[in-house]
C-alpha cells in the first residue's frame, strides 16, 4: 500500500479534502463525518485516479443516494446511447451510475463513461472477465481463471472505477443451504449465476472469497469502494429473507470486518424482491450483521406482478427501506424484467427513485428535505404556481400538466376552480362566500 | 326504519345474500364475515335501491379495495367524458368510484353513473347542496341551510348512492384547536372548507354534527354507508398528525359508536399527506379510536414536492398504510394538485393504486395475492413470457415493452440476453457454460 487509505486516515483523525467536500454538501460537521467514516458507517466514494468526479458520501446521517444502472447488452450496444443515458441520469439527479455493459465495445463504453461522468461510476468487473473469456479465449464462462477475475478488477481500478460489485458471498456453504432449502427462483443475480456455475463446473470455492485479501489489496491501492454483492439475493417475493440470503449476509458481515481492518471501504448490497412486511427486518439485519456498513438496495420491488411498473413497485420498497435506514437506492426502471432500459426509462427510473429517496429523507429527519416540502406547502397556500412548479422534483412535467389545463380564474386549478378550499379559506372573514 | 339494516341483521346472526356474495369473493366463511360486519370491522357497500351493483366488502380479513374519483369541474363538464372515466376505472380494476362532479349537469352525471356502474358509487352530497345554493337560490355557499344539506343527502340516498362522505367532524372545537395551533395549510378538504366557512359566517355548529341522528335515519333507511370524512385533514407533510386532525378523529370515533348503535355502517376517512414514519401510527390511532371501523385513506402522499407524480407518492403511502391495516385506498392521479384528471390519468391512477393494494395484501397474508406472485415467479423460472404477461397487473403494457425489444434467442429479454441468470442456472449440470 503506497499511502494511508481514506478509512485509515479517518481512523487516525485526519479530515481529507473529500470529507470536507461531502460534509459541506450534507450540512454536517466534518468531524462527525470523519468519525462515521472511521467507523465504516459512511463511505466516501471516489477512486484516487478520478479527477473530474465529485466525491459522494453514503451512509449514516446523510441524504439517501440514488444509483442509475446503464450499460449495453448483446441486443443494444451503442456507445452514444449509453453516454446519452449517463447524461440523462445525471440531469435527473442520479448520485452515481453503474455501467453494466455486456454488449459491444464494453471497455470503450466504460472508459467513455468514466471520462464524461461528474459523479462516481460503479461496475461489475466479472461481466468483463466473462465476456473476455468468451471473446478472446473462445472458452465458456465457467472456464475463466481466478487470475482473469483479479486482473480485470485491477485494470478497472486503474481506469478510475469508483466502486465495484463483487459477489464474494456466493460460497459453497451458501449454495448448499439454498439447495437443501429449495427456492422458487434459484439465483437471479447475473454475476452470482456466473460464479455459481463456475463453482459447480470447477468444483472449487469462489475465488473472490478464497482470495479476498487480493481484492482488498487492489481496493486499498486505488481507493476503490467494494460493494459486497448479494449474488444469492432472492428473485421473487416468496424466496425473500430465506436461509440462502441470510447465510450470504452473515458472510458479508465477516468480510466487512476484514475490509475495515485492511482500511478498505465497503457497502453491502441487498435485495431485490421483498414483501413490505419484511423490509424493516432486512434493514435491521444488515445493520446488525455488517457493522452498520452502508446498505445499497436494489428496489426492492414489493410484488412480482407488475412488469412495466417496476419503477413504482421499487419506489414503494425503496422509500420504505430508506426510511428505516437503507442508505443507497439502486433505481429500477419501467423496463425491468422485460428489456434493456431506454433513455426515457433511465430518466423515469431516476426521478421516481429520487422521489422515494426524498420521502425517506423526510422520515429520516433530514432538515433540508423537510424544508423543501414546507416551501412547497407555503407556495400552495399562496396559490403561487410558479413557486410550486419550481419547487417540484420535475418542474417540466408539473408545468406541462398545469399549463395544459388552464383554469378560468388563473389562480386555481381545474380540479376545484372557484371551489378551491385554499382560496375559500384564505378569504374567510373577508368575503366568506362564493356566488 | 322499515326493516333491519345489514348491520342489525348481522348482529342478530343473519347472513344476508350480500354477505354470502362477499364471503365467496373473498374466500372466507360467511360466518366470519357476518361476525366482522356485526362488529363494524367490515362494511358491505350497496344501497338497497341499486339493482345492477355488485356488493363489496371493505375491512378486516378482506383484500384491500381501491376507489377512483371521477367527476366534472367548472372547467371540464362533459357527461360522456365522465362515463368514459367510469368505464376505464372499472376495466383497470377499481372496486368503487366516487362521482365528485361540481361542473355542468351534476345530477344527470350522477344518475348516469349510477345507471351504468356495476360497482358501488360514492358521492360528497355537500357539493350538490353548495352548487344548488349558488345556481338555484342565487346565494353564497355560506347561505345554504341545514335542511338543504339533509334534503340533498335524502335525494342521493333515494337515487341509489352507495356511500357518501359527510364531514361531521368539522366542529367548532376542532376548528378552535387548529386556530390555536396554527397550520402551514389550513383546511384543504373542499367539503370541509365549505362547512368551515359556513360555520364561521353563521356562527353556528356544523349541522352534520348537530343533527347527526337525522343523517343516521336516512342512512339506515336506504342502506347507505357513511364515510365519515376528514374535513380537517392536513394538507402538507408538516401538518400531518396534528392536534386538529386527531381532535376530529376522536369525534369520528364517537360518531362511529353512535352509528353502530343505530345500525348504520360506517368507514373513516384518513389523510392525505403523511410522512412515511407517521403512517403506521395513523393507522393504529384510527383503529383504536374508531372501534376498528374500516379505514379509507386518500393516498397518503409521502412528500409534497412531486406534482405530476402524486400517483407514485400516494402509491408509496397507500401501500404502506394498507400493509399495516388500511382497508380502502382512494387513488391519486398524476394530475393531483395540478388539474382535473383526464381519462388516461384515471387509468394510471387505478393501476398504480391496485399495485399498492396488492403489495399490501401480500403483507397482510391474503393467500390469493401471494399465490399470484408465486405464479409469476414460476413463469419467470420457466422463461414463459406469455405466462408472465398474462399474470401481470397490466398485460398490455408488459407485452408492449417485451415485444417492442425482441431478443435474439427469443427465450430471454434484451437486458441479459445469453447471460440470463435464470437460463444459466436452469441448464447447470447439462452445459454449464456459455460460448
Amino acid at each position: 500500500m503506497s499511502s494511508l487509505t481514506t478509512l485509515k486516515k479517518a481512523q487516525s483523525g485526519e479530515i481529507t479534502p473529500e470529507m470536507e467536500h461531502v460534509a459541506k454538501d450534507e450540512g454536517i460537521s466534518p468531524e462527525l463525518l470523519r468519525d462515521e467514516v472511521a467507523a465504516g458507517r459512511v463511505i466516501i466514494c471516489k477512486n484516487k485516479h478520478r479527477a473530474n468526479c465529485k466525491p459522494i458520501g453514503i451512509g449514516k446521517h446523510l441524504t439517501t443516494k440514488v444509483n442509475a444502472n446503464i450499460g449495453s447488452s448483446e441486443a443494444h450496444a451503442d456507445l452514444n446511447v449509453e453516454l446519452e443515458k449517463l447524461r440523462v441520469a445525471i440531469n435527473a439527479g442520479a448520485d452515481a451510475v453503474m455501467d453494466l455493459s455486456t454488449g459491444g465495445p464494453i471497455k470503450e463504453i466504460r472508459q467513455a463513461v468514466l471520462k464524461e461522468a461528474s459523479i462516481p461510476i460503479g461496475t461489475v468487473p466479472i461481466y468483463q472477465t466473462a465476456i473476455d473469456t468468451i471473446r478472446k479465449k473462445k472458452k465458456g464462462i465457467v472456464e475463466m481463471s481466478a487470475d482473469d477475475i483479479f486482473s480485470t478488477i485491477q485494470e478497472q481500478a486503474e481506469e478510475g472505477v469508483d466502486f465495484i460489485t463483487v459477489h464474494c458471498g456466493v460460497t459453497r456453504q451458501a449454495m448448499e443451504r439454498i439447495n437443501r432449502q429449495g427456492r422458487l427462483l434459484d439465483v437471479v443475480s447475473r454475476g452470482g449465476s456466473f460464479l455459481a456455475a463456475w463453482m459447480a463446473y470447477n468444483n472449487k470455492e469462489n475465488p473472490l472469497f478464497e482470495d479476498y485479501d487480493r481484492l482488498l489489496e487492489i481496493a486499498a491501492e486505488h481507493e476503490l469502494v467494494l460493494s459486497l454483492g448479494d449474488g444469492l439475493r432472492p428473485g421473487c417475493i416468496s424466496d425473500a429473507t430465506d436461509r440462502g440470503q441470510i447465510q450470504e449476509l452473515l458472510l458479508l458481515g465477516e468480510l466487512t470486518q476484514r475490509a475495515h481492518d485492511y482500511g478498505v471501504q465497503v457497502m453491502i448490497e441487498g435485495p431485490g424482491h421483498v414483501p413490505i412486511n419484511q423490509i424493516e427486518t432486512n434493514i435491521l439485519l444488515e445493520k446488525r450483521l455488517c457493522h452498520e456498513a452502508p446498505f445499497y438496495v436494489l428496489g426492492p420491488v414489493v410484488t412480482d406482478i407488475a412488469p412495466g411498473y417496476d419503477h413504482i413497485t421499487s419506489a414503494i420498497g425503496g422509500a420504505l427501506a430508506a426510511s428505516v435506514g437503507a442508505d443507497f437506492l439502486c433505481y429500477v426502471t419501467p423496463s425491468e424484467h422485460l428489456r434493456l432500459p431506454t433513455v426515457e426509462d433511465v430518466r423515469m427510473g431516476v426521478i421516481v427513485t429520487r422521489i422515494a429517496a426524498h420521502a425517506a429523507d423526510i422520515a429520516k429527519g433530514i432538515p433540508s428535505a423537510i424544508e423543501r416540502d414546507n416551501r412547497m406547502a407555503r407556495f400552495r397556500k399562496e396559490l403561487n404556481w410558479e413557486g410550486q412548479i419550481n419547487t417540484s422534483i420535475d418542474p417540466e412535467t408539473a408545468r406541462k400538466l398545469w399549463e395544459g389545463s388552464p383554469s378560468k380564474n388563473g389562480t386555481t386549478c381545474t380540479m376545484c376552480g372557484e371551489y378551491c378550499a385554499i382560496k375559500l379559506i384564505n378569504i374567510k372573514g373577508k368575503t366568506p362566500c362564493i356566488k
